[in-house]
């Protein structure tokens, strides 16, 4: 049985699944063959089995898996500029605007989604309140589409509206694109569902100030932040890249701060909110995951996953070899740590685009890396190691630029393979916060989150059957 | 047997040493008693190893440890300035300079310090040229004493002359300050003994205007920088705040950033030095450290260390119980890893007052906090983490607000007791940098030093006999 490239290069250790007969010819000349009292995810689902037996023995998926891999980590993220994004995406012309996780329609969103486009929409001004807002969408006059769609990735409710400035993430060797939106802070801010004044007032100050601002800075620079290098350093800075960025944020705010400076009040204004937010390399990490993982997009055959995104109500995958389709299932509850009087009734269901981060091995793939994340989603320095090792199951290798101190430099595990999900049972651990359902409240907690079985059997099942 | 205070609490682990017959009460009782194989380090001195078998079992010792460590561990410094030397230690007036180390005559001094201490004297205008300032020194004409005596440390050579900008670190409780110069950064500098044009201008730049609009940018803060609270974030953040700064640099840029940004051409250009510069919070983190090791000094019958210092020459070591007094032994050789081209017979002795961050705690104390490191010093991860454990038997408790993330977040080992240096057989580790003995190379390696045990001797012994 032909298992991924690392297991074959470094030691034939074989798992033999199937009929137990297989074994036999590699026990008569001494190599260990493990034969697990493997089921299923669906719990004896014979159509699963054999189709999953077939493509983890499959030559060609192997091949295709590893030019995934290799695309994937050849990218090369620099972070561009900051534009609007109606200038920076063609798609979002007009009443349009993106959302994070797969497809959903107006109706079915979840609070914080909902209180975040009608947020956006009051922004663009295409309603004058809230009520007004509500009667526009409910007539179908905006257009909703996945951020995925535009190349673009927004955390939690993910709202990206045509005046929103955006961070561009170009392929320093494709130029190749993929955008996110500035992260706002925590408190009260959009991506949570809040769209009061104040809200509205700070992504106006965005729109005005802060993007053209840090626009002006990134054109002056002598070469534009190589996101893969800031990244890597912050990875042995205790960040992980998703829930923790405190390390990277600094980083960028050093090597800005000198353009910054000449820049006046403006300048000042936006060096005080890169002060104030630890957060705001999330967003930029995330564009940089989506470029990465763009690289490995419509290969045909692979089993290698390309996107993981929460809508609120719906998990979304997207796998290589299965293009764009979108394979769904419910969003996970969050097992994490909540803020002082709140607890998991009042949680939202997975939320957000962040997972784009775990998608290309950061986040909670690289837990390891960030030991003190864990009294903020919980669970013990051993978990975070934990998690970062065991990953290492279900992908096709490692990012040798992402280091992970505690594993002895190891790298971070990297291009999830759908047959080794299925096939170890095991699916991608995610770092995530969390949201209170009702809209403005805002972030109540944050905790660890596991990829829903289903989409992955799906997906393999896609590929299995085309 | 008193033991230190940690011990004490936590479970009775009793540790014999002496006549075996002291243990027969407490085996009685059924408390465990280790009599190890113990011999003094002089290999079987009577006279040190009654000596401290008594200190051991002095409850008095035992008293004033656990003061040393509180008043340590009470302090709490906050930058609150940079002012020229002359100006912010009155010590330091006419033709004085202070150099790195215990005291030490200009013609023994090491080749990088003579270097630094001519390159000052040319700063300082007292001499035209290095034949001239050669002279004025055979003749005695400029003081020279340690850095440690105004109160202040230095990094390599710790030359610091009168007009050279220094940083004050106060304690918001008690007001007692510290000193330190400002980093200069890597490649030629004074602090490894160059001193030609480019050195001297740069040093003029740094007192002309980095030091007078750092001084502007911490004034308009509404509060100084908490030293403790950034170099706590750091240890979380891959730091052991000694040989890696980089993450307290970034902490401590973006602190400053918004303040710089309003100040023109000269805030422009400190933001570019604090970019370039991944060593500038070394020199602040020496400075809060020798404030929290004052906090320690003078307490009778103390047997904790309240400075380590190298000039290149000599190690010496101060201790609290015995004041001012130093205990010199010959400084060590520097096991560590060579840049391209050198080698350790191109190497100076462990020279400069840095390892002030092992005496309060930090360097190769917190060395689990930066496994990245061991890329610089040599070893691996593991011996990281060893030293870090390893520490803890040499002192009398731990610092509870410098937690390091791989230990399970225990805190630093702190307040380093004498008698456990000698009944442990086991000297402090000290994080360091190689610096080329030929003055003006500049750096040549980093590596772990190791503090000599015949100084922790003699310390023992002069209080043993007052």
């Amino acid at each position: 049985m032909t298992g991924p490239p690392r297991i074959l290069t470094e030691n034939l250790r074989v798992v033999n699944v199937g009929l137990s007969s297989f074994a036999d010819p590699l026990l008569a000349i001494e190599t260990p063959v493990m034969t697990p009292a493997w089921r299923p995810a669906a719990g004896g689902n014979e159509v699963v089995g054999m189709a999953l037996a077939r493509l983890l023995g499959d030559a060609e998926v192997d091949t295709a898996n590893r030019e995934a891999l290799l695309r994937l980590l050849a990218s090369e993220p620099r972070l561009i500029g900051v534009a609007p994004a109606q200038e920076a995406m063609p798609m979002l012309q007009g009443r349009a605007l993106l959302h994070a996780g797969p497809p959903i329609e107006w109706t079915r969103m979840c609070g914080p989604m909902k209180g975040a486009v009608l947020g956006a929409v009051l922004l663009e001004g295409w309603a004058q309140d809230i009520g007004t807002a509500e009667e526009l969408l409910d007539a179908g006059g905006v257009s909703l589409r996945p951020a995925h769609d535009a190349g673009a990735v927004g955390p939690m409710a993910g709202v990206v509206s045509p005046s929103m400035p955006v961070v561009i993430v170009e392929d320093a060797r494709t130029h190749r694109r993929a955008y996110s939106t500035l992260n706002e802070g925590l408190g009260k801010v959009l991506r949570f569902g809040a769209n009061d004044a104040a809200v509205l007032a700070r992504l106006r100050w965005m729109s005005d100030h802060l993007g053209p601002t840090l626009s002006a800075a990134l054109e002056r620079l002598d070469e534009p932040p190589n996101l893969k290098n800031i990244t890597a350093q912050a990875l042995q800075m205790g960040d992980e890249c998703h829930n923790r960025n405190v390390a990277a944020t600094s980083l960028l705010t050093r090597l800005l701060a000198p353009k910054l400076a000449g820049m006046g009040p403006d300048g000042v204004e936006a060096l005080e909110f890169l002060r104030d937010n630890n957060h705001f390399f999330l967003n930029v990490s995330m564009a940089a995951c989506k470029l990465m993982a763009g690289a490995a997009e419509r290969i045909p055959r692979s089993t290698v996953v390309t996107a993981m995104a929460r809508n609120g109500v719906d998990f979304g995958l997207r796998m290589s070899g299965t293009g764009d389709e979108w394979f769904v299932a419910p969003a996970s509850k969050v097992a994490g740590l909540y803020f002082a009087a709140y607890s998991e009734v009042d949680a939202n269901p997975d939320l957000g685009d962040s997972s784009i981060t775990e998608t290309v091995g950061l986040g909670g793939f690289a837990m390891a890396a960030a030991p003190a994340i864990v009294g903020f989603v919980g669970g013990t320095v051993a978990d975070a190691t934990r998690h970062s090792r065991e990953m290492r199951r279900i992908t096709v290798g490692e990012n040798p630029e992402y280091r992970l101190p505690a594993l002895d430099f190891a790298g971070t595990a990297t291009g999830i393979d759908v047959r080794l999900v299925l096939d170890a049972n095991l699916v991608p651990v995610i770092n995530t916060g969390i949201a209170h359902r009702v809209p403005g409240i805002g972030q109540i907690g944050a905790g660890v989150a596991r990829a829903p079985m289903s989409c992955f059997k799906a997906a393999m099942l896609r590929l299995a059957a085309g």
